[in-house]
């Protein structure tokens, strides 16, 4: 009976494929790039869109206000004795650039080979939106929800989500659940669904140096004042060595060392390093000695400068000694590590090397921890069901070397594990220029999310 | 009776004195920079301005093409048996950027606290003109000129000047000369005038570093792929140790050692450490260890990171792993040190130390080699005199921190020692925002240029 009514549910989403697609559009159409003050009005107009949605479908929902971008919190929990999941996502982008690197506009979503290209596409408008429709699907064609449902979508995601702790501990209880969902990961290869059982976490820092008061001419001055940006190169060198290992005091203190079980599973995945390789399109990978291409990405910490600037960067030659220099740092953490004790270790080694006569400012943009959970709950069990049906494949068990911070943020306030099932792939170029969905992932995304209400419908509490 | 009529050209030249600063703006108001292409018909037209104001005066002009911006020669020799002086100037400028710190518009010469405010004020329009003017002094006030005079007046001496070497190369005989005339440098302080007998050199390179095809997350792939922006900064600061040595190969092996008497008569300068500091607005002051603060400035290579870029520059946090990173980087050098060799044990240095996975592309804008001359010449001694009277000081005999590669193109081509008097002041903000040219200097430049022209005549050929 119970799979009659499924079968239904799975039929009615395939019939409404092309208004799914037509909807996802709409979203994406609205630059909503949290990052960039200018966009706020957008960002916004977006959560609008998403909440509007959730009160088509007969939600009880609000928008709820930040000191930033609102939060969309929607619900509708009428199954006694069902378990409730609680849906995370964003509606939020990050910034298009280069703009010049797209092939079509980042906001003029358009279809080529199956993929829908737009800035947000994957990550995260079109994954969180497939646990939108597939409740639609269930009260469409069941006329009711197999389980209770809670979805908190916000605008921030992007920028380190400032306002998402706070939300959660101010309303705890209204966020109560059994477990989270959350698909803002990928597939571990096309056609592989996976589960992601491990997160990396981040922290991020904008380091700002500043020497003369003012641009000087580097003849008449070179020499005899300190340069910002010589002066940058060294403390951006300093900060790990040449085999990749980040010197930053106490770094590696807590780090938890994969076990011979861990390291067996991720070696047991079908990885191909030279195909990886020719992917990313580098003559040689890199980075810290000792492991993996696996272990490297999902489960070894690392630190990226991911931004530079200082000095004349325009055509020709600029004979200066910049008054300013910056620079934008990450560190990936992996379960165990502490974003606040890194952000200390690293003002203390700025501290330490930083020369007389050069000033720094150092800005802690936002930090996640890194989480890994248990295989063996229900939960998980359910969720490789719910995948084995709408995806057609058994999952595999992968981690992920991204980080979604506020997984922790759920699992310290709500006590609750959470499932992150990725629709996306990792050649989906999020955070890069042309940004890409397959088509049919969505469309598995959908039905597989409408399984997965079904299977944790099932479950005692 | 010489000096009667030097003092009528004199009185003549200060009669003129409005006309001359209105002279001056109207060449400041041309935003001749030769380095950003889309300034090129501007540059053209302050080569044309220049020209004209020699054929006003009856010199034989011409504008003569080369690959890039024409350069303006200008000539009278019809005092038979008086030497010969050429006089070096250009008539492009460094670009303005940044442009949010200018306090009136680098284009829009003001008026402010006797100081003639605007991008070339006295790099090097100004200090150029008052060998114009000195002239056509001469020619009002006495109907002659007491000295054959040629001018040379380039456009591409903020790009290194690209094409004067063989400029200088195929008018060889045209440009013979028994003494070269160039202001383009500094007084020693205000008041207090100078004769730079030593100028360092210079060599400039791009560095570009590539990495992966396009921008990655950082944090999926962060670990597996090296960053083009993390491998940056360790090249960069490896071009350096602790103490401010150059690490190239052979890098000082050319280097002339000071003397003994050298450094005696720089520390005689009247030279004060912190009141440079506080000028210059640093907490303290840097550089190679175990030099002074003039030796460091005038008589020892450097190496300064003059641009930086790469990654994400703007507002926020953008977690991305950049395809691509470059730096712009000057080397200052000094005397008998080959701008070529420094190109070559560059190129090798980052050869071997560029890691596998990121490739490299090191471009080579232009070197100067660094000169000395020497301080008993009698050309020297006439320019002594005049600096005596025009400006009522004995001159000080200082060297330069910057480079002017034409001096040795001169030096090497003509044979002929150059004059290098400086009407400028260290902070006149040459290449940075708020350049400035004292009036009174600029005045008193066009007096002391006229009694050059008076004792150079004096001279014996």
């Amino acid at each position: 009976m119970g799979n009659n009514e499924l079968e239904a549910v799975l039929q009615a989403a395939d019939a409404k494929r092309a208004e799914y697609q037509a909807e996802l559009c709409e979203l994406l159409r609205i630059p909503s790039v949290s990052a960039v003050a200018a966009h706020a009005d957008d960002v916004r107009r977006a959560g609008r869109w998403v909440a509007d949605r959730f009160e088509r479908m007969g939600f009880d929902c609000e928008l709820v206000e930040t000191g930033g971008h609102p939060i969309v919190v929607a619900e509708r929990c009428d199954v006694p004795d069902a378990p409730t999941a609680l849906v995370y996502g964003h509606y939020d982008v990050q910034p298009p650039d280069p703009l010049s690197e797209w092939i079509t506009p980042p906001f003029e979503p358009t279809e080529r080979d199956g993929n829908l290209f737009a800035r947000g596409a994957t990550d995260d408008k079109g994954q969180m939106l497939t646990h939108v429709f597939s409740a639609e699907a269930w009260l469409e064609a069941a006329g009711r929800l197999p389980v209770n449902l809670k979805y908190v979508i916000e605008g921030e995601e992007e920028t380190g989500s400032p306002h998402l702790e706070e939300f959660v501990r101010e309303h705890t209880d209204r966020l109560a659940a059994d477990v989270v969902v959350i698909s803002d990961t990928c597939q571990f290869a096309p056609g592989q669904p996976a589960i992601t059982y491990g997160l990396r976490g981040v922290t991020y820092f904008e380091l700002r140096l500043s020497g003369p008061k003012q641009d000087l001419h580097s003849g008449t001055f070179g020499g005899a004042v300190l340069n910002p940006l010589n002066a940058l190169a060294k403390l951006l060198a300093a900060i790990s060595d040449e085999k990749g290992r980040v010197q930053l005091d106490g770094f590696y203190d807590d780090v938890v060392s994969l076990t011979d079980a861990q390291r067996s599973r991720l070696a047991d995945l079908s990885f191909n390093d030279e195909s990886f390789r020719r992917k990313v399109g580098v003559k040689a990978l890199g980075g810290e000695a000792g492991y993996s291409t696996l272990e490297r990405r999902w489960a070894r910490p690392t630190y990226d400068v991911c931004g530079i600037w200082g000095g004349y960067q325009g055509q020709g030659a600029k004979t200066v000694l910049p008054a300013r220099a910056g620079a934008k740092i990450s560190f990936r953490i992996v379960p165990n590590q502490n974003p606040d004790q890194i952000a200390a270790s690293l003002r203390r080694f700025i501290e330490e090397r930083c020369p007389p006569g050069i000033e720094f400012e150092l800005e802690t943009f936002h930090g996640g921890r890194g989480v890994l959970f248990s295989l063996d709950s229900p939960y998980m069990k359910a969720a490789s069901r719910a995948i084995a049906r709408g995806f057609g494949r058994e999952p595999v068990y992968i981690r992920e070397g991204g980080s979604i911070p506020v997984v922790s943020t759920f699992y310290g306030r709500l006590g609750a594990d959470t499932l992150l099932l990725g629709w996306g792939l990792d050649d989906d170029n999020t955070h890069s220029p042309n940004e890409k969905f397959s088509l049919a992932d969505f469309q598995r995304g959908i039905r597989t999310s409408a399984c997965l209400w079904h299977e944790l419908g099932r479950l005692e509490r």
